[in-house]
C-alpha cells in the first residue's frame, strides 16, 4: 500500500458526472476508508466558467479553477479525472497529465474510441492507470470484466444495447405504439436525449462504446471511422409491431463477432428474439452479452449513463489507484494494439427480416420467395396481411445469408416493379 | 511485471473444475502471452486415484501424484490451486500452501463460507493471493464486480439466483407444470443434479455464495449457521401456475439488504415478478442483481457451475497472479470481517404470496382479510377459483408486512379452523 495517506484529485469538469462523482465519493467517504485505508480528496476543480450553479456543492476545502494548468502544474495531485468532454482540449489535457507522472481517469468514449492510441502509449510508457471505466457503458463494470474476469477467454462474439438515449425511445414507440419523432420529443422533454440527438440516435456513441470493447475483447484496434453504424431515427411503429407478432424486440445493437477467423461489427437495429435477456432491457439501460470459448454466455446490465452510475465506475477506477494496483489499462501488454483482422462487410453473415410493400395480387410472395431465392436466401417465416385494396405490407424473415447477397436480392426486386416503397430491411439475432 | 517467465501450477483435483480449467488454459494459451507476456505451467497434478479415466488430457508434460504434500513442497510452484472439495482436507491443503508461501486459487465455495476466515487471515499477512472467483456463482466474475468494480458503492440490496441445479428444476417445472420430483429425477438424468440433491435443491449451496457475497458487499462476516435457509422440495406445481396468474415466476432466491441499518438476509424459495429481470433466469444460470447507491441497479447473468465456465473463473484468478497484481483478497483492508449487524428475521419485510386450502363456502374471504388485518396486513391482490365441491385455494399477495406478523396471522387462521390444510407462503419481490 501507499505510504502516503491521501490520494489527491484535480477534476476537470463539474457537469453530471463530474458532479456525480463528487456525490459518490463524499458519500462513499467511509466505505473507501475501509477499501483502501485512504482518503480521496479533491483538491482543485477546473471548469469554464466559475459562476456556474453547479448541480451539487463544491467539495469541501476544493479550489476552483477556470486553467486546466492548474491540474497539471500541481505537484501535489496524483489523478487528473477529465470529465469534459470534446476531442482536442481533452486529449491535450490527458497527454499532459500523463506526461507529467499522474494517473488519469476519463470518461470521454468518443476521444479514446476515435483517437485514445497515442494516449495508451504513453501511460503505458509511464506505467501509470489510464482508467477509462466510465467511458464504456456507465456504470456497468464491463472494462474490468473484460480485461481481467473473462481475460483467459477467446470472445466469440459480443451483442449490446450500449446507448440509453436510442433504447429509452425504442422502449417508448413499443409500449405506446408511438412514431419515432414523438417518442425522441418526449425523451428530450425528459432529458433523456440531447438537444441535437444526432450522436445518440445515430448509433454513434454505441459505435464509440463498441470500438473500445472490441479493443477489450480482442486486444485490437478497428478504426472507428471503417465501422459500419446505422441508427434508429428511420425505424417505425410499424415494424416494432410485425417484429412483435414474430417474437422479437426491435433494438439498437451494437455487434461484434468472430466469423471465420475475421472480425464482423457493426452497429444497427437488430430485431432480437424474445427469449434472449438482450429483448429484456428496457428504458435507458445499456447491456453486453458476450460469449467466451470457456464461461459461455455472459450478460451485464445497467446504467450507461447519468450523473453516479458513470461518477461510481470514475470511483471504482479511483480506487484502483489508491490501492496501488499496477495499471492493466488495455488488458494487453501492448498498449498500442494492431489493426483488426475485419471481414468485409459483405460477408457478413445473419438472419434478416423484411417488410416490403406490395400490390395485393395473387402471386407476390412467389415472386418475391423468388427473387430471395435467386441469390440463394431462404425464407423463414412471412406474415402477409391485407389491410388496403392496393398496396400491403409483405413480412418475412430470412435463414442465414450474405449481406452482400441481401443486397442484390433487393436491387433485383427494386428492378422488377414488385415495390411499391423503398423496402425495410433489419438484421435479425436469434435466441441460439 | 514479474521478470519470471513461466507461472507454475499446482493442481489438486481433475474432476469436472479441474479438467475444465486445464482445457480453458490450453485453449487460451496464446491469448494469456498476449495479456501477461507469460506461459502458464501445470506442473503437478494431485488426485485420489491415478488410475481414474479424466475428462480431458492431463496437461503436457504435467506429473501426475497422489500427495498433496508434492504441491506445497515444490518450491518450483507458484500458485496451488484447490479443486478437490470438502472441509478439512481442502482447508489443510490451502492453510499449507499459503504458509509455504505460495499463492492459492480455489472454487471450494463451502469450506471459505463455513471457515474461511483463518484462511484470509494468512492470506492477507503474508500478501498473498486467495483467489475465490470461481468460489461464488461459477463464471460469473462477480467477486471482480463486488471488490472492485462496484467498491465505490454502499450496496443497498443484493439478491440472486445462486444455485443453477434449483433454478433449472424450477424452470422445467413451470415451463412442463411437472411436480418437483419428477422435474428433480429429469435433472438427475441430465446430470444436472447430483445423486444426492440436498446442497442444491435445500438451498445450502446458494446460502455458501449469499454469505461469500455479502462478505464482499458490506465486509462482514453473516455467520452460516445462522442464515435462514429454506429450498425448494415443497414448491408445487399449482404455485407456480397461481404465480404466473399473477405475473409472478418461483425461484430460489439468495437475499441481502438492508433495512434500517441492518442486514436482512436469506434463502428461499420467492415470487419475482415479471418485470424483472431475475424472473427470466431460466435454466442452469445464476445471477446477482444489486442495487448500490450510485450506481443503481446492476445484474449479471452467466453460468454458475460447470467445467469450463468455472475453469474461466480459476483462469481469471491465475491471469492476476500472472500479472503480479496486489491481493484484494477480501476487497477491504481488514482480512478478518466483523460480525454483520444483523436484523432479526422476524422485523424482515417483504410482500408475501399465500395460497390458502379451504371451504368453498361464502365469507371465506372476508374472514382470511379480517384475520390479515388483524396483525396490519393488507391484501394487495387475490384469486379465488372454486372448482372442487368441497376445498378451494385461496390465493392472495400482501402488501408489505414483518415475518413476525405473518406468522402471528397464520397462527391466528389455523387456530379459527378456517384452513383445510397447512398454508403455503412465498416473500415476493416487486418490479420497484
Amino acid at each position: 500500500m501507499n505510504p502516503k495517506k491521501e490520494l489527491v484529485i484535480g477534476l476537470a469538469g463539474y457537469g453530471v458526472v463530474g458532479t456525480g462523482f463528487a456525490r459518490a465519493l463524499h458519500e462513499g467517504r467511509e466505505l473507501i476508508r475501509r477499501r483502501t485505508g485512504r482518503d480521496i480528496v479533491i483538491k482543485t476543480v477546473a471548469v469554464k466558467d466559475k459562476n456556474e450553479k453547479f448541480a451539487y456543492p463544491l467539495p469541501e476545502g476544493a479550489t476552483l479553477t477556470t486553467s486546466l494548468d492548474d491540474l497539471v502544474n500541481d505537484p501535489a495531485i496524483d489523478v487528473v479525472i477529465e470529465l469534459i468532454g470534446g476531442i482536442q482540449v481533452a486529449r491535450g489535457l490527458i497527454s499532459k497529465a500523463l506526461s507529467a507522472g499522474k494517473h488519469v481517469v476519463t470518461a470521454n468514449k468518443a476521444l479514446l474510441a476515435e483517437d485514445g492510441k497515442e494516449l495508451f502509449r504513453i501511460a503505458g510508457e509511464k506505467n501509470l492507470h489510464l482508467g477509462y471505466e466510465a467511458s464504456v457503458c456507465g456504470g456497468i463494470p464491463v472494462v474490468q470484466a473484460m480485461s481481467e474476469g473473462l481475460a483467459g477467454n477467446e470472445i466469440l462474439s459480443l451483442y449490446g444495447i450500449l446507448n440509453g438515449t436510442s433504447n429509452y425511445i425504442l422502449s417508448e414507440m413499443s409500449a405506446k405504439g408511438m412514431p419515432f419523432a414523438d417518442a425522441l420529443k418526449d425523451a428530450q422533454a425528459l432529458g433523456f436525449a440531447e438537444a441535437d440527438p444526432t450522436l445518440d440516435i445515430e448509433g454513434f456513441d454505441a459505435a464509440h462504446n463498441l470500438v473500445l470493447l472490441i479493443r477489450l475483447a480482442w486486444g485490437v484496434e478497428y478504426p472507428f471511422k471503417n465501422l459500419p453504424v446505422q441508427g434508429i431515427s428511420a425505424v417505425r411503429p410499424e415494424d416494432i409491431e410485425f417484429a412483435r407478432e414474430l417474437g422479437y424486440s426491435i433494438k439498437l445493437i451494437g455487434q461484434a463477432r468472430m466469423q471465420d477467423g475475421r472480425l464482423s461489427a457493426g452497429v444497427f437495429p437488430a430485431l432480437v428474439h424474445r427469449k434472449l435477456l438482450l429483448s429484456k432491457v428496457v428504458g435507458s439501460y445499456n447491456a453486453v452479452w458476450v460469449k467466451g470459448n470457456a464461461v459461455g454466455s455472459i450478460f451485464l446490465h445497467g446504467r450507461g449513463a447519468g450523473d453516479t452510475p458513470t461518477g461510481s465506475a470514475v470511483l471504482a477506477d479511483i480506487l484502483s489507484i489508491a490501492r496501488d494496483a499496477r495499471p492493466n489499462n488495455t488488458g494487453f501488454l501492448e498498449q498500442v494494439p494492431p489493426l483488426a483482422d475485419v471481414l468485409d462487410p459483405e460477408e457478413g453473415e445473419s438472419s434478416y427480416y423484411f417488410r416490403l410493400m406490395v400490390e395485393d395480387k395473387p402471386g407476390v410472395l412467389r415472386d418475391v420467395a423468388g427473387a430471395m431465392a435467386e441469390y440463394g436466401i431462404s425464407i423463414a417465416q412471412a406474415i402477409q396481411k391485407g389491410n388496403d385494396p392496393d398496396v400491403v405490407p409483405l413480412v418475412f424473415m430470412t435463414h442465414e445469408a450474405k449481406a452482400k447477397d441481401v443486397v442484390k436480392a433487393v436491387a433485383h426486386m427494386r428492378a422488377s416493379h414488385l415495390l411499391r416503397e423503398e423496402p425495410v430491411c433489419y438484421r435479425v439475432l436469434h435466441r441460439g
